[in-house]
């Protein structure tokens, strides 16, 4: 017997899910429906687009409805929006441009809807100057109205992903930007002590960021926005770019009888069914499960939604599968640097409960010997048995390869210990003997062995000198041009000769420049006796915790 | 008590030995004897300072005697070469420039002698221009020989990496190279089918190979070295250097009871311990274990040389500490090209009588929509069960960052599965939804489930139309290009409107540029009841093996 599928939602889940169906049975009917005019379509390339990296529009159409249907012999409907499903009768209500509202039954249903740009019920939201980012028809808007209305300056309020994307790529184009966001810091995923290298960049390239405000509304001037802010401050520029973050798109399910999470996600178990037998869902528009600490999670990512469309296609055919979770890893280039992460950040754990331990290692993303050596800046959370919680990584080079390693490990539920036995690729142009990934299992095993101790960046916030000596191990040169307030200064190859100088009574607190020829003094010292820590991360990472 | 350490080696494994050595333990005395005048200098730049990519010679020396002693509180000897070992009365004897031989007694003795280049009792040998790369000395001597003879052509005689590596740095200088390897291919650890590509990338750069022949001797023309082939073929250089291959350093352990192996390594056990016990061995010197196969192995390659220092280091003072095999995981950068493998190759597989599987995939190493984006190529290697045993990668992009991410898995003892589970890092710069890595899961998946056969590029050398259909399935355009001999055309989106012009009776070979349509639409035909394979890696990896 042949199967009746429906697909709803065309692009990243949806149209992942038709194609692997597909392959898996050439008999069986595939109906897809789309409710807007593309499917396929590279929403991750839209802001490039934007900024003119990418120059012609049609390569953001990774297929077309003819390319798919020629291909996969696959029935697409676009113009195509399901606006009800009668699961008890197997069918679903479309309301197409073309042909009308109509009824549909299937077999199997696949729900991969997405999610929409929120748009808050803020005064004057209707401004025509103010725009949401989702889709083609977003993307085109936005490029009119800046040809148009020759857009000199634009706030996008919002320091997520996306905001930052369109940020850096309105720059691109020559346009002064602000970025407003709500959170002490932009880009959520990570911590506040590593996100400050993204913040520097942005700043350095001209991009105004207003942290820990929010809007509250926006007026019109003579076509110009206003923006008020919580504040009390006021900004105005030609265009808004509004990326606060999504919402899952799923208002027609809701009489379905499918369940769905507290802000409306599709619930789903590891086969990505819904409670609906028969009605599988994938996407932005899902609950999964935090790969990590096991719990309800949301992530709205376009590999874990091209994963899942396979999955579901999977289960419908009979072959096992299950999706194991999302741990959320992603990447970022902002300008020239490059931000990414994997796993859960310090505030997730500590929302959960969850205690962790942290290190900072700042190693060169290559030789130190070898043309271009800059440093990379990792931060990793393990717990007290050695397994990886997350990683964050911010640098000019090979911060999508360290990432991924540690992604991998994650992955495979491995230690610090495996992150010390990893065997990567080493040449000069590439990498060190020991790669950075590896020296951070090195540092991360200290810790846990107890052969380090160490102080985190904002501890210095709370030092009490009179019970803690701060010793600064670098040069003479390094200290004098910035050091932390209280340090005195015995340089590591001088600990031997100058021990005298260490107090006995009081903690000692070492720091160096990355936290290296502290961690080098901190063992000679803890050796001899002293009751010593050390920073680490060092002066780079507290330098970064306080920009 | 204090303990005495002797070290024998003073770079890589070596000097890593000691600085660990000292961190766990501050009271040790620790003697380090190297033989030549430097300390830690970088093997692995050596060529990039000929080539004039690293500019300063002291960029080469990653610590000196002074610095480290300074640091590290270390007696380090230079110019004092061990030249035995009284294992019994725990004492060895070393001749230094300086001091006479004497002897010096130890309580645990640390090896990490290295290895040296071969230089083959071949007629000629002598020649002033002939040299091989090593060590300090050895470079100054190249590069001083370049500038004072003007040098205009020379011949590398071996095609491993180093000998790669200096061609292109050679290259660099605007000298005109050709390579002598005896093998059929350079750059051991690919396989020849993948190889060709650094060929080709060699040749497009001006350098000339001569493959599958050998150096027999060396004359001398006023000055220039005549270089005589096996196959009577001549060449003539100013400057010969010859990089066929390493042997280790351990003349000076023949009669120590220390136990060797059949080529002079010593043996050790996962500890690092030699037949004695209070004798470690490291680095080049050493035979340790194939990680993927368990076979014994040799692999002179730093980053396990560094790695295995620390675990000598950790093992004297008490922490146990356990080396698990090197798996051979490498790199070499070509001009803009990288190639770089991990694990087992399919030559040492058929060696070692041990089954295994094999697909090719050429994805784009970032979003084809995004600028800059080129495809790379990955070779995977897997068993029945999913195991991965080895993976060879080439490319202009993101080569490191994949085979790091299979390698990692491999160390995991991961599958195929695990591949396509990974979530790494993507954004469009950076990668695609499913990245490379992911996708060569996918079809290596659906090779082991039994959802596409393959056959091989080398198949197509024997293939018998006469029961074999040969199908492009490409666009007419890229079959006019060039195709397969033998090969009718039709394109995949045609399939399902022609099927009756696919052969009932015989096999059906399908191919594609890189595998993907080949598979979609032996998807559709096996299906239908045909007997379908298809060649993975499609022409891509057909003219790869062909090249
Ligand atoms: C600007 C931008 C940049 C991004 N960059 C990245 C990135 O770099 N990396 C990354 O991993 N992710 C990125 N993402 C996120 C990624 O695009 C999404 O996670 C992914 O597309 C989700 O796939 P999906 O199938 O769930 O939803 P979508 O791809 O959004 O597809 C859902 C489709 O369903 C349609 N639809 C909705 N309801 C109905 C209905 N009732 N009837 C018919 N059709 C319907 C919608 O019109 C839409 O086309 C980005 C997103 C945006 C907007
Ligand atoms: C040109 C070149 C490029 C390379 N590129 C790479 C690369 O890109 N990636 C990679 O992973 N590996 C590379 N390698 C290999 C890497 O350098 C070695 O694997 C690594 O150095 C081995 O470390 P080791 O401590 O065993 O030996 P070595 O680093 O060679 O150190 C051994 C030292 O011991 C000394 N010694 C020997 N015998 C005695 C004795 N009896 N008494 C006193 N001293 C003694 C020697 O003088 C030598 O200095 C390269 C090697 C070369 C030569
Ligand atoms: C220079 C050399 C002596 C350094 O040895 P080393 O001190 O063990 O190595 P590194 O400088 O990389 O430091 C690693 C140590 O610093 C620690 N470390 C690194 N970054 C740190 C940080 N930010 N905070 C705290 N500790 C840190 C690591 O944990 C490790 O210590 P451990 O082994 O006690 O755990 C040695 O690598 C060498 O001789 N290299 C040159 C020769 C060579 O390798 N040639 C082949 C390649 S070209
Ligand atoms: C275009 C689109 C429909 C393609 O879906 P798809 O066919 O499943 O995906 P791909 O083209 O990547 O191909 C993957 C398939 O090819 C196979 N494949 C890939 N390379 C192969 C090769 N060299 N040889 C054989 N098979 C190969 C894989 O095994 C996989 O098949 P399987 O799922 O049956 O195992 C879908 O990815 C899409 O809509 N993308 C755009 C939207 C989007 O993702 N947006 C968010 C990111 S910007």
């Amino acid at each position: 017997m042949t199967k009746k599928i429906l697909i709803v939602g065309g692009v990243a889940g949806g149209a992942s899910a038709a194609a692997r169906l597909r392959r898996l049975d050439e008999e069986a009917e595939i109906i897809l429906f789309e409710r807007g005019e593309f499917i396929s379509f590279a929403n991750c390339g839209l802001p490039y687009y934007i900024g003119g990296a990418i120059q012609e529009r049609n390569k953001l159409l990774v297929q077309t409805p003819e390319a798919m249907h020629a291909r996969f012999n696959i029935d697409i409907r676009v113009n195509s929006e399901v606006i009800g499903i009668d699961a008890k009768n197997n069918s679903v209500k479309v309301a197409s441009e073309t042909r009308g509202v109509y009824d549909e039954t299937y077999d199997f249903l696949v729900l991969s809807p997405g999610a929409k740009a929120i748009r808050p019920k803020i005064p004057g939201i209707e401004h025509p100057g103010i725009f949401t980012l989702r889709n083609i028809p977003d993307t085109d808007n936005i490029k009119d109205f800046i040809e148009r209305k020759l857009v000199k300056k634009a706030v996008v309020v919002g320091g997520g992903f996306v905001g930052v994307e369109v940020a850096e790529n309105l720059t691109e184009k020559g346009i002064a930007v602000t970025i407003v966001e709500a959170a002490p810091h932009i880009l959520a995923p990570f911590d506040s002590d590593m996100v400050t290298r993204a913040e520097k960049e942005l700043q350095e390239h001209g991009i105004a960021l207003v942290l820990g405000d929010s809007v509250t509304g926006f007026s019109d001037r003579n076509g110009i926005v206003e923006v008020a802010l919580k504040s009390e401050k006021r900004l105005e520029a030609d265009l808004i770019i509004l990326a606060i973050g999504v919402t899952p798109d799923t208002g027609f399910i809701k009489d379905s009888g499918i369940e769905l999470g507290p802000k409306g996600h599709i619930v789903v178990n590891d086969k990505l069914q819904t409670s609906i037998n028969n009605i599988y869902a994938v996407g932005d528009a899902i609950e999964t499960v935090d790969f990590v600490n096991g719990q309800k999670t949301t992530i709205p990512l376009a590999g874990p939604a091209n994963k899942q469309g396979r999955i579901a296609a999977d289960n419908i055919c009979g072959i096992a599968s299950t999706y194991k979770g999302t741990q959320g890893t992603s990447i970022i280039k902002i300008f020239s640097l490059t931000g990414a992460c994997t796993g859960s950040n310090e505030r997730t754990l500590a929302n959960s409960g969850i205690p962790f331990h942290v290190i900072y290692v700042h190693p060169n993303a290559h030789a130190a010997y070898y043309p271009g050596a800059a440093p990379l800046s990792i931060k990793l959370i393990f717990d007290s048995e050695g397994k990886i919680l997350g990683a964050q990584a911010f640098g000019y080079e090979g911060v999508d390869k360290r990432i991924d390693d540690i992604a991998t490990v994650i992955r495979l539920r491995g230690t610090v210990t495996d992150l010390t036995e990893l065997e990567l690729a080493y040449a000069p142009p590439y990498s060190s003997a020991k790669d950075p990934v590896n020296m951070a299992g090195y540092v991360a095993e200290n810790v846990l062995r107890g052969r380090m101790e160490v102080v985190l960046p904002r501890d210095m916030n709370t030092i009490d000198l009179n019970r803690v000596q701060l010793v600064d191990v670098r040069t003479e040169e390094e200290y004098k041009n910035g050091h932390i307030e209280g340090a005195v200064h015995i340089p590591v190859d001088s600990i031997r000769d100058r021990i005298s100088e260490f107090s006995k009574d009081k903690e000692i607190w070492l720091y160096c420049k990355v936290g290296l020829r502290g961690y080098i003094a901190a063992s000679v010292l803890s050796q001899k006796g002293y009751k010593v820590k050390n920073l680490t991360g060092g002066y780079e990472s507290f330098m970064l915790a306080n920009f």
